[in-house]
């Protein structure tokens, strides 16, 4: 698959997010060779979990791989990841991010760079416009 | 409670997680004013997931809280944290982390100093002599 299929799934997980009143990020993990290796939101509503981000339920969904699965794979995910999702991606060696927006936030990305991940912040306005809803309706989760 | 309590806690943990054949790595987290928070350890083995790591599950456990609850926060960590557990540690704003020993493996420690967070390494020859032991009976999973 391609940087637009792969962020189209981060993009639903978003949307799924979203619908089960949650925050709308989403994530989707595609190795080398084009194979979606697992996807997931956010579930700090969900779940009351703070380690279920998008990008780190992404990789739950994955299950347990040998470190060889992930070289060469690429983290999407609909907004700039945190610090904690960052360091998810460079503990398992992901080797691309393509981002779909950084303007609701931007936390990891020089970081990531620094530390030889590729990074592609694609600018989405439909990942943009997402967030800016939900942050609209509900400021208290944001 | 002070260090010395907090390590014990992480290091109940790990032998909690040695004792279910997983990876005996634990932590726990702790409140400015000395309330254990939460406390865990690593689940890859038990739940197949790659995320629940000995901090993590501290934060897991913890549930979800304000902000607040993690500002002048301690986590107390038995070997010295992973990217992705340093990254954790600084979303939430985590002011200390007391490791146990950085002998097994060393990666977050410099980037936690550089972003403001205190690191006090124990050196603590139980932290040390658990994970020596599961390398040696498990290297499969090490
Ligand atoms: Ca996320
Ligand atoms: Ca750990
Ligand atoms: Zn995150
Ligand atoms: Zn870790």
């Amino acid at each position: 698959m391609d940087d637009t299929a792969g962020l189209a799934i981060a993009l639903e997980e978003a949307q799924a997010g979203y619908n089960e009143g949650g925050i709308p990020i989403g994530a989707a993990l595609v190795s080398k060779d084009g194979k979606l290796l697992g996807r997931g939101h956010n579930m700090r509503v969900q779940l009351g979990s703070p380690i279920h981000h998008g990008e780190t339920s992404a990789l739950y969904n994955s299950g347990r791989l040998p470190a060889k699965a992930y070289e060469g794979s690429t983290m999407y995910t609909t907004p700039s990841p945190c610090d904690m999702c960052t360091g998810a991606c460079l503990l398992y060696g992901i080797s691309r991010a393509v981002i779909g927006e950084n303007k609701t936030f931007l936390s990891g990305e020089a970081y990531l760079k620094s530390r030889g991940v590729q990074v592609r912040v694609v600018d989405d306005p439909r990942c943009k416009a997402l967030m800016d809803r939900f942050i609209e309706e509900k400021p208290e989760l944001w």
